[in-house]
């Protein structure tokens, strides 16, 4: 009875966890390029990671960070975005000791290159970087430690996911990278796209396994459906990856 | 000491309905009126209540409900809405047994009149109604029954408020309700506003009573700033408010 007590008491207080990270956690929206930015923090220690800010929207962010008297400490990018341009050069200019980080493999300047299975820890909590290539090379997807939350990047959109037809894309590589590495996370699991053109906010594991209409197909039908997209050319393209490659201080 | 570990539990099992909750919970943003529409869900029992939502996006939402296999059985507005048209009506077209709510000092038709006190159910969980004109005589605030998340409507924004110049506006009266009814919830609650132009999606009570640049006033510097926005009238509104005087569906 004691064991399974404690086993109980293990299970709620990781629960607790949950609700304590839920608390200082905030999604915001850039309406130019549907992009959402994630802002999530340890409410006793205060420290806090952003994921994926945008240029046009840094003083937005900066303001809430300071009102909510968080301590920034990394800037994550989930990849080298092609339609808007990252905040997160400005940002390590107004934020002391802030850090830039960005996968290895997105061939992109920063302080920090990661890889798989690397941590980025804020507080007591962190989040684990999973490889999610297709979309681009160095695509991530972070997962919090209790595997609460995914924020899957342009890897897994909300019934939809990232093109594959410029930056290194590979259909192949992102049908294999979503069905392996994020399909594979608890049916529960919360997914936090880096973009939403419908106004959908969240989903979670469970759904995009069973309503993705892109995801849920074979391979070879995604590959021949992801490979016949014709889609524009992203807008900012030709100035936010040269931007972005240098943590979006290019025009400086 | 087995009193204080049953308080403990209480407090514990408090916390855990918070995150169930949190697990049905999603909130869809119409982008043409900047518009937030909250689903709550039971992940038990299946119920579901929906809180304003809106014309242009009643396929997405019910698509949603349907994939998640809720049962809808609330649809409430906060108020009578000038700025969008809500899908209330319609929805009770095609959701049998669907009723519609609205507070009774909104001047509207609808299944459920609702005033001060009231109970919204769906499963073990439930919505309380505060009300809090102002920006209109029939606005209120949805409380969930742990006070943690409160739906303010137009009457509280994040770092902002409803405007007070038309359809039976009073700068004084919205003062006291956010005094009052809002801020008097715990410092934690998180606010879900019905709208925000800028990309910010919670706040949270305590937030709002310590940063919102028009609430921290006097109700005197209040009223004079209220009463001297000079905005331009909304767009929609000839449209808007006499269809939603009827769930919507005044133009059918």
């Amino acid at each position: 009875l004691y064991g399974a007590l404690l086993v109980e008491q293990t299970q709620i207080s990781h629960r607790l966890i949950t609700c304590q990270q839920l608390s200082a956690f905030r999604y915001l929206f850039e309406s130019e390029s549907s992009t959402y930015t994630y802002l999530l923090a340890d409410t006793n220690t205060k420290e806090a990671v952003i994921i994926d800010p945008v240029l046009e929207t840094v003083d937005r962010d900066l303001k809430l960070i300071k009102e909510l008297g968080l301590n920034l400490t990394v800037a994550v990018n989930t990849h080298c975005h092609a339609d808007h341009i990252t905040s997160t050069g400005l940002m390590k200019q107004r934020v002391a000791g802030l850090k830039s980080a960005i996968s290895k493999f997105s061939g992109a300047t920063a302080d920090i290159h990661l890889t798989e299975g690397d941590n980025i820890p804020f507080g007591r909590h962190s989040l684990t970087v999973k490889e999610t290539p297709g979309h681009t090379d160095g695509c991530i997807t972070l997962v919090t430690g209790d595997q609460t939350m995914a924020f899957t990047g342009d890897a897994l959109l909300i019934r939809g996911c990232g093109r594959t037809d410029f930056q290194q894309g590979c259909a192949e590589k992102l049908y294999h990278s979503v069905h392996e590495k994020i399909f594979t996370l608890p049916d529960e699991c919360l997914i936090y796209p880096a973009h939403d053109y419908l106004g959908q906010t969240v989903s979670t594991v469970g759904e995009e396994r069973k309503f993705n209409p892109r995801l849920t197909k074979s391979m070879e039908e995604f590959v021949e459906l992801m490979n016949n997209l014709n889609l524009p050319k992203p807008k900012k393209i030709d100035i936010s990856v040269p931007a972005n490659l240098v943590c979006g201080l290019h025009h400086v």
